[in-house]
């Protein structure tokens, strides 16, 4: 395989679910393993966007700024950019855009990168305060999320497709961040529609999933939350 | 990360719930990412034990073979063998020698193999026939399961560990086959009983699923079965 078949993870989604927060891999790390992609900061603190081989976070205060190589983060998607798949849109709403693949596509049951670079005719995202230890649980934690609204906003939108088979490793269906081109505004996406732009789709023939074993908190940690995937569903969508 | 540290598996076990059992990897591939590990092969034709970087194939009936490097299979699992807990046991059933392990590591939230080289007081193993298309689901296909049983067996048994979280793309919990010394007995294992051996344990950090992304039936197939938790446990235990 190629290293752009791969769909790279640090860190399982369910071990957010009771509030393991701490970084346990450094960005320096984690992008020799991909130029682009999504996560979050040590402490829950923001959303991360990758682009170009740069982490950017932004902020639960809104605020964007590139990371430094040291910093950490507990869970994190990346891949090395080769889309194949390039098609222009203009005026279409998210659900509309996600929908047209599955017609025009039999990607259900696989991994893929999605990002539309273009100008949105709205975005709304969230971003999450970083927490304090003791971490409360995701549901917990997402209750201090800020929401973002722009209009008429040029940028990236970026993140992946996970069937739903892969729940609880991942967060199952369209997972996506957003970046504007003057860095002004991301988060994690809530609603969009897109302009105009370029909307590109890679599949992934792995999915390869790094786990922290190293990390003490994560190895005794009970991650078999019987509510998990509602706890996930309401804490990312 | 090392090769060592990856449990490479190619094929999600959903994909053989509704019986998706057409081999779409050559063993000489699978072996190019381990030299250890278990699986089936075309047709769910019978069980596979890979051992010292050569595959065998138990059938249907209880015949042990070493496959070649063109046969295909649909599911596997295979690492590079670097056991680095070693211990000896002797007069131990299955469930003591598996309980042990989380008294003595932190493991539950982490892939690991498992393997026993000795002699066993007691094994008893089910291997599955060739199915024919169209082909049954799992749930059928396994009725037509054979169990093959022995008492004071010398071999190898090998297998995984995968935590519950993963049920779905792995068959969740502890999953084994065993092959004799003699190559006259083995199979997917049902029940165990070491009477003197040596268990080795690995555990990994990486997990590399690998999907069949170039095959129809598997991008356009179903996967989401409301039973597929039932449907495994009552197929592969």
């Amino acid at each position: 395989m190629a290293k752009e078949d791969v769909l790279y993870q640090h860190g399982t989604l369910a071990l957010l679910v009771p509030g393991l927060y701490d970084g346990t891999m450094s960005i320096s790390e984690l992008l020799t393993h991909g130029d682009t992609g999504i996560g979050t900061a040590d402490g829950l603190d923001g959303e991360m966007v990758i682009l170009e081989g740069k982490a950017y976070q932004i902020s639960g205060k809104g605020k964007v700024r590139e990371m430094s190589p040291d910093e950490l983060t507990p869970f994190a998607n990346v891949h090395f950019d080769d889309a194949t798949n390039d098609y222009d849109r203009k005026d279409m709403t998210s659900d509309a855009l996600e929908q047209e693949i599955f017609k025009a596509h039999p990607f259900a049951n696989q991994f893929f990168a999605y990002r539309i670079v273009g100008t949105f005719s709205h975005v709304e995202t969230r971003a999450i305060d970083k927490q304090k230890p003791p971490y409360p649980p995701l549901a917990e934690a997402a209750k201090s999320q800020h929401i973002f609204k722009a209009d008429n906003v040029a940028g990236t939108l970026i993140g992946y497709y996970s069937p739903d088979l892969y729940q609880g490793t991942t967060s199952a269906g369209f997972h996506v961040h957003f970046l504007s081109d003057d860095h002004k505004f991301g988060g994690h996406v809530l609603v969009y529609a897109l302009k105009e732009g370029k909307v590109s789709l890679q599949t992934f023939s792995d999915f390869n999933l790094h786990l922290p074993v190293h990390d003490s908190r994560f190895v005794r940690a009970d991650l078999n939350d019987p509510e998990l995937d509602k706890q996930i569903k309401d804490a990312e969508h």
